[in-house]
């Protein structure tokens, strides 16, 4: 796609994908409902294969290669979770993946990508190591650079998840998005301003990674530098493709600390019985920020992913 | 309904309960998948209203009363999940709940019913001080009495569950359910033996509470004494309404120690990410207890709720 998706782009690739991902349920608790005076209806990506909704941008962005870029490969930088997406979505559709991962990546993320036989690259933990890096992969192999949120395919992709969302609840007047590199609320805002024109859209951004909330305040880009918070899958930065989408849809970006991240992944786990990562927990933690301005909203949450090991889980709940 | 429900009952049963319950997700973990040998489907009744499958019994036993019955209410003794059940049921379509509870009832289940506006009515911890008290509630408020398992319109509701699984996965090799009472099986039997007739139905019992083992053994009801396992929603017997449709339909009865029930429940969360009680885990421990009888099968599991509170669970998965 070499333009922003419309909406019917995202229908288009809805259709495409959805024999490659699950329809993720929709969860609500009525003690949640209860505490917070409002109905809040949590869209639940990390029963999303490869365990977030990353898959979805990455198998779009791979169904839509040339017949010749399918032959050579796709090749993208990550440590985290679109990693482990893009590397699911070539090794199902047949075709090779080359990941270059930052050398002090997790192990499990690692094995998870190895589990999928892509061919990892291992490069300093820099940006630009990891875009030299990148660049060296192509020239020796040919493979396709796929980006994982600055990529019109990806944010189509990324904006199937909204548009289930809206079919299980048709009326909501508030969606919480997390805001990483944009690709998942640049893809949320298409869909809703369709399906759900009148919906105020938010994203959650956390406090010690708050470039895009600068970004919207500034009118222009400002990296993130040095960022710092558990929600390890928000920290990058807005990209040239979902920034002036987010300037155009976002009302408001709110910043939520760790702490509220924490709090949020406590309430969920006790009242929804799930687990989830911290950067999609984030969602509920921009409610537990400001609970009066939610106050007798319908509320749609996306959880955006379930990946985190259950020690790791265990200990960040239990800090103080 | 005063005859054993047909699969025909079920359906009818289905349509009308529908708009009261939740249809739950089935998930898959393709790393449980690995490790097993197998394909394994969770019906997630822990997603249900009240937190497990017995709302869709309770729902139907109330929806089938007749209008003056609707004036008295109803009555039921439980300390588990069907107290949390019928009492939510019964506040949904506005009627009087009467509950009554043993006196060691835990806070928390006490709360839930209270929280659904039933009269609870406490009682000394056996069962015939609960039975006496079922009879001096009746006579004294013509209340009808909806007996937790032993119930036709019960049975029905709870073979929804496996109607709904049965629509998501056409083809299953097995199917495991807890066996407690036997409602929540028979009810999955009726609905099998017409959808997946080929399927084996096993049954997953606790060591500790074995009376369905030893009854379908015996060739009659052989109720439990003394029932001592951490499935607590697993404690109660066999009933006259159940007995002859496991004895029907049933292929296996599958005792499964509290190990591996803890076992499983850890593995539940760990790969599932989420929080089952031990009742539901049981149907996983069932393959743990024999994983080679598994091996290549594609198999259905019925996680029958979630009711457990988040310091109990965590202090079970860390016993030694």
């Amino acid at each position: 796609m070499i333009h922003e998706p419309t909406f019917s782009d995202i229908q288009d690739t809805h259709r495409k994908i959805n024999p490659f991902i699950n329809e993720t349920p929709v969860l609500t608790s009525d003690k949640i409902n209860d505490i917070y005076n409002g109905e809040l209806f949590f869209k639940c990506e990390n029963f999303q294969k490869s365990g977030s909704f990353k898959i979805r941008g990455a198998t779009n962005a791979i169904l839509n290669l040339a017949h010749d870029e399918r032959i050579n490969g796709v090749v993208t930088h990550s440590s985290g979770n679109f990693a482990g997406a893009l590397s699911l979505a070539a090794k199902t559709q047949g075709i090779k993946a080359y990941v270059i991962m930052p050398e002090n990546t997790r192990k499990i993320k690692i094995e998870s990508v190895r589990n999928n036989e892509a061919e990892i690259i291992f490069c300093k933990p820099t940006l630009q190591a990891r875009e030299e890096k990148s660049e060296e992969v192509i020239n020796e192999t040919g493979a396709t650079f796929v980006h994982p949120y600055n990529n019109y395919n990806v944010i189509a992709g990324q904006g199937t998840a909204a548009l289930e969302l809206c079919k299980t609840i048709t009326d909501l007047d508030v969606v919480i998005s997390p805001v990483g590199g944009g690709g998942l609320i640049s893809g949320t805002a298409i869909t809703l301003s369709e399906k759900i024109p009148q919906a105020t859209l938010i994203g959650a951004e956390p406090k010690g990674a708050d470039d895009a909330y600068r970004s919207l305040k500034a009118g222009k880009i400002i990296p993130s530098e040095n960022p710092d918070t558990i929600a390890d899958g928000l920290l990058t930065s807005l990209g040239s493709r979902t920034f002036p989408v987010i300037q155009r849809t976002v009302s408001e970006i709110m910043l939520v600390s760790d702490e509220f991240i924490i709090t949020a992944m406590q309430i969920i786990r006790k009242y929804l019985d799930i687990i989830v990562e911290p950067s999609a927990a984030i969602t509920l933690g921009a409610i537990l920020s400001k609970p009066n301005i939610f106050k007798n909203k319908r509320i749609g949450l996306i959880l955006s992913g379930g990946n985190i090991d259950i020690d790791t889980f265990d200990n960040l709940i239990r800090s103080p």
